[in-house]
């Protein structure tokens, strides 16, 4: 039988819902912010469930940060300074730490209990990157931490939770924020964001929105998707360049870099991973085309 | 409430069911070959369910049935005389038909019952392609039919259930049945077959099984890769070429071909969308490059 | 797999939800009044499920709806003239045309396109009620109908939806109302309300806010519950005497009532069942004792 | 969104299931006999979960308890000497040891590991029964040790799982274990079993193949009922009687019993419970009427 037994399940639309054998409810609690949940589903292993809401399950965490974090470092000719808006898993930050050429990384969360008990209960996310030296961790509003240092950095990455009418992040998400985030940058730095779902029939545009309020502040923005098992869907980036690229890096240039700026390779991504993520399929070429909303502070996009 | 009122479930794995709102039962029955039903799903309008697995929605049909079609004709120099193996709901055939170069397609599916229910119930799907005088409509095994004509074909297009152990379709996975289909081609000739999921959680090696299988077969071979929705899960397509390609297509020479052989453009394929395709994940390539299975008649590769 | 396929959730409460094997949508459509569905579950055959409730099942409806009836009919000593307040799919009318004393009912149902569609989906429920001389049907506030006319019963039957806020049936719940009830109850009439779940975890105490209501308004009153399979629940009911009953029948004067005005026998109902409905576990005497609710106009009482 | 979130869900049939909002995983495993959970469901808090099936709820088991261990010590003159079989969480025991004549309480659960897991996560389950002098702990298979034993009992409590097919506890419900029983138990004395679900759809006359087992080899016989909102069903329980009752207690003497032998009142079972408990609805009495099956050894009767 298959649907006896401890169950999770979690909408992707109001009218779609996706349930996983539910193994153990490691945490449930309520921080300052949000509901979290960590669970151990079966097929998944230890998930963050943020809201009500997967932020990522041990077993394919690795596509969704590696898909977040390296094509924006490998675009960047030599990324020593990182700065990561959320992140509190560890995951983005022992990612970024992957690459020799990172000097320092800050990481701003709002979230201090999410970290604590991301920390004490997901080791195989983080992994001890937490403990690297080059590492900094502060708590707090990454969009005011932004706003107020006088730092600047080659790599930004936003892994933030979907912009959620009344949560926490959707000022990290508008024309204004980008603003901020585009004057921390160096010459030739990065921003990276997690863009939400492309699923063609769920993805309310969402991800359209977002790349399309990057590129009203970017001189050069680009967009790509991956297929991600623990969100039942192919999921959204957009990248804001400080300089438009003269060229897309090909496979084999993103193969040489990674062999060259990584101790150790990757499992999810490569040139060809890469090549495929950045070929978008036609429906969502054709919805950044049309795409005309702006997400201001004043007039936030949301996803629902 | 979102799970309160009809849902109907369907399992990607055992610990992993997806449920859609259910609108209307439209069809139910049983045919001598199997379990039929024709589901209204919010979303994803009409859904052809076979054994209780979805063959295609309405909604995204285009997906799944542009990318088992276009690649392979768009790969052949000039298609005039296609075979389709399975294909009940006549989508497969209403894209091929728009080939302008295309004079005769064979459509063989084992099922007369669920032909006529389609036709019937899912007009949307077929648009009227089985009335096309270039259609011709035979009930049976497409194996037996492509062993005992003495036709030959220019592609070969394989639109099959899963293969399941006792189900009616895994002998169309085989070494063997490829042999006979690669007989049936002419010079220049490409088979594609469907191949399953290809989400790296759920797949269970079926889709580098078959693609290997292929492989042992044909001089050329592709794999692919796209996400339907609904099948909750990106989907894998395997192609044998009868003569090795010299150079993949680029984007540009896709989006050439199309406009030159198609009367009215695609909605989901594109050049782009082809690279993005073909540029397989890590993971699946991984796969591809360990896979050592190879299905034969005696020793099947079946998908649970 | 249990729960694969097709399936229809009801919620009992908001953490309990009970699904069923879902074989038809027979109807689906909105009145002016409310939504309508009528599904064939496995187990339960054809269902009316109004607001996303249901209301009765062709399988076990017979409990439920001489529970309701016949304990009133047998209190009287001869009746002859009764008021049906709702009762859409015509079985509480059927089972009141069953005693042969019954001379003229009075049904009033709000909503005359449910009516139509249980006579048209719901044979078995109606058995051809509707057609029985002795049944005058109406369209109509069952609350005003009762004021406005002159008309006395000697049975009044409220087979009613559950008060809901904002729904259609909350106010046949008051004290206001049951006044005017009683005003239209002939000497030794009978007046009996369906009053919602028993389950001692999920009534949230509509059963004793009802009773309790009735009872400020009856000169006698009797509460009683069965267990209704339909429902997942037992149910319970309220009933009002114009006098205050001397004795409670035995169960021997219950079924000698039955030999002698019913031409069938009943399937559910007998003396010895009306002992165990009467039998109240002692939780809900509790209960009822203890409640001081009353349900008004101003002040209405909900479940939820 | 009702069910969004932690759910658990148990077949009540193969066409209908329950689900409940799930609260925490306390504790699973798997014994040398059963599957093991202990789960906290909202609104029914601590639940014993045996191979997939809840055996009770902290919310609701005095309900369950009260109506399985009451009406047999009531029934005895003066029980001094009482045999549990099964009862692992400790509750039947507690319930036992509230009767003050009570002077030993033989409990044999096949199950330590079970037993030991109650004693530690259900403190509110036995509330320290294990701890009372009177009570004498055994582990093993209680047929073998009533066979075994030279003493005899005023009352046997049968508080097992239902007869499965291959499961632990089929040969505790067959004539010849009856008989095994009624040769341990004292002039005067009463047993009483479980007898599992009385939901007239979904029974499959367990109950009655089991109270009509017991009526082979008992003078006397009584079979109850009574709805157990964690089982989501209606439950039965069979009596055996060593001597035929002269007249089945009225409500008042039920209660005189209770008051004069019992320290604290109970919480559900009085008088009027009591009647209501006995007065089964018409068609568990006919089911019980028509009942020819007798379990034997060699051919058993199996729930599913």
């Amino acid at each position: 039988m298959a649907q006896a037994g401890r169950w999770y399940f979690e909408p992707i639309r109001p009218d779609l819902i996706v349930g996983s054998a539910l193994e153990e409810v490691i945490y449930k609690g309520k921080t300052r912010y949000q509901d979290v949940q960590i669970l151990r589903l079966s097929g998944f292993g230890l998930c963050l469930v943020l809201d009500g809401k997967t932020q990522s399950a041990e077993a394919d965490e690795y596509i969704y940060h590696e898909a977040l974090v390296h094509p924006s470092l490998v675009a960047h000719t030599r990324p020593e300074r990182v700065f990561i808006g959320g992140g509190g898993e560890g995951a983005t930050l022992r990612e970024v730490l992957r690459h020799r050429s990172v000097r320092r990384v800050v990481m701003v969360d709002l979230d201090r209990e999410v970290v604590e008990i991301c920390r004490r209960f997901l080791p195989r996310h983080h992994q001890g990157a937490f403990d690297d030296p080059r590492a900094e961790l502060a708590f707090g509003d990454a969009r005011a931490y932004l706003n107020d240092t006088r730092e600047s950095f080659d790599v930004i990455i936003l892994d933030l939770a979907d912009p959620i009418e009344g949560g926490p992040a959707y000022l990290l998400y508008t024309r204004e924020f980008y603003r901020v985030a585009l004057a921390r940058l160096s010459p030739g730095g990065v921003l990276v964001t997690q863009a939400g779902a492309t699923d063609p029939l769920s993805c309310q545009g969402g991800f359209s929105a977002i790349a399309h309020t990057v590129a009203t502040v970017f001189p050069g923005t680009l967009a790509y998707t991956v297929f991600v098992p623990a969100f039942g869907s192919p999921w959204g980036f957009a990248m804001g360049l400080a300089e438009p690229l003269a060229d897309a890096p090909t496979a084999d240039e993103v193969d040489k870099r990674l062999r060259e700026r990584l101790a150790k390779g990757t499992r999810f991504y490569d040139g060809i991973t890469h090549v495929g993520m950045f070929s978008l399929p036609r429906y969502l070429r054709e919805g950044l085309r049309q795409e005309t909303r702006v997400a201001t502070d004043e007039d936030p996009v949301f996803v629902t």
